[in-house]
């Protein structure tokens, strides 16, 4: 039986970096293919390739990848396609607030150059992962989440794209950080929409969520963890094993949904 | 008492140009600012400006405003800020299905380009309209939509945002329609959040909508007026009649969400 295949984009630091030295550890050695945008950069991505297979753990692939490039993102499936063939499971994790660093507070702070530089990397980004990556999801070999015993309702891939629970329009009593919210939102519908065209053949689904890792202590949240009770900010290393043991739960019935890190349903 | 005074965002053809039509016959004579992208090629709206205050008839100014520029967005508010220093009533109508006039079939028809002109259009534009034109809704003098006997509850000026049942996450059963699906779903996240920052004051209210027009025979849908059941087809004369009744009925109670044009709320 072939490794386990996992694609980490975004995985130069915060939840993404986390993900990958996780899943170097996972009890199958799994193939991880981490992307960022700067791969000479990132010292610690580099130091987890150099080790090369251990006994017992997995191996790290870096990868070059903008997810504001389509012909970047195109690249990236051929080579993965090329190397491996298939894909168990995806994770989008790149993200920013706004590209100032801040969420707007107020109409004040809006910009259109901010709205859509937010878009492009939260919401379009995805996307076009999952429009070149697709097609090796659909030939994973259903290596993570759970697979019920009918064989049509089990799964190929799992496509997670990281969401907040700012993203949900519903729950949204605050206001403010316009580009986020829509930008997650908006992200929030597109696995929605992926889930229903990747969920219908009989026997190559991908599950597809969108995953809320809670209040983690990255760069990205960083100018706002004065304001959170420190029980509530979590650590990467605490949030990833949190969304990892939550992912290993997830089958088709959980397809197109979005879900906190205790797997509680998040309202649109 | 001066006249009402209502911006129609996106005048130049279909619901746009249908409300401007219904409000200049509004029982109160009204200021209707018609809002497109090129003035000179729209004779329609050409002739109804040229008619001039009538008995019992409103009056109609044009102006030149391409939302996807935030120059003329704010140029716009400040002619209007100058010759009128309110607004009672705005309307954000222009939306495109995708710049190809037709929306993805599925992830293959996806283009970064296509996502972000559409997000361009139907997100970010109604976002900078409320940014540049909210002081002036704050300045309404309540006109439309109904007042409540409290005064602290009362509202000076109205928000419409056009939506589309498409663009409900929670509805979404058919898939497809990215750009268009993920552009609609970030504006109810803005109609949402606007509502938050619009609605804390005790003396300046605006109310903020998200409205669909059910399936209108316009340019926009003209595609797919095949597969529509004739009795679901509205014309824009008919949709526009009950979305116009529809905001007459509408409060703080309501701001912040979607609704159809039977006044159904819509999911997220």
């Amino acid at each position: 039986m072939a490794a386990p295949v996992v694609v980490v984009q975004g995985a130069s630091r915060g939840l993404g970096l986390e993900f990958c030295k996780q899943l170097l550890k996972w009890k199958t050695p799994a193939v991880v293919i981490a992307t960022c945008r700067h791969p000479d950069a990132c010292q610690e991505l580099q130091a987890l390739a150099a080790r090369g297979p251990g006994t017992g753990t997995g191996t790290l692939s870096l990868l070059q990848l903008d997810v504001d490039r389509e012909d970047d993102v195109r690249g990236a499936a051929e080579r993965v396609a090329a190397l491996f063939g298939g894909v168990d499971l995806m994770i989008n994790c790149s993200a920013m607030l706004h590209p100032s660093g801040r969420g707007e507070t107020s109409l004040r702070n809006v910009s259109a150059q901010g709205v859509m530089a937010t878009v492009s990397t939260n919401t379009v980004g995805p996307l076009l992962m999952a429009k070149y990556f697709s097609p090796l999801l659909m030939k994973g070999g259903g290596a993570f989440g759970a697979q019920p015993p009918e064989r049509s309702q089990q799964h190929r891939g799992l496509l997670v794209n990281m969401t907040a629970r700012v993203g949900s329009i519903g729950d949204n009593a605050l206001g403010g950080w316009y580009s986020y919210r829509l930008s997650k939102a908006a992200l929030n519908m597109v696995t929605k929409t992926l889930s229903v065209e990747l969920g219908r053949s009989s026997n190559n689904k991908v599950v597809c969520v969108s995953l809320h890792p809670g209040t983690v202590a990255t760069d990205l949240s960083a100018p706002y963890h004065r304001g959170v009770p420190a029980d509530r900010l979590f650590s990467p290393q605490h949030s990833v094993s949190l969304l990892l043991a939550l992912i290993q739960t997830l089958s088709m019935e959980h397809t197109g949904g979005a879900y906190s890190w205790d797997g509680a349903p998040i309202p649109w």
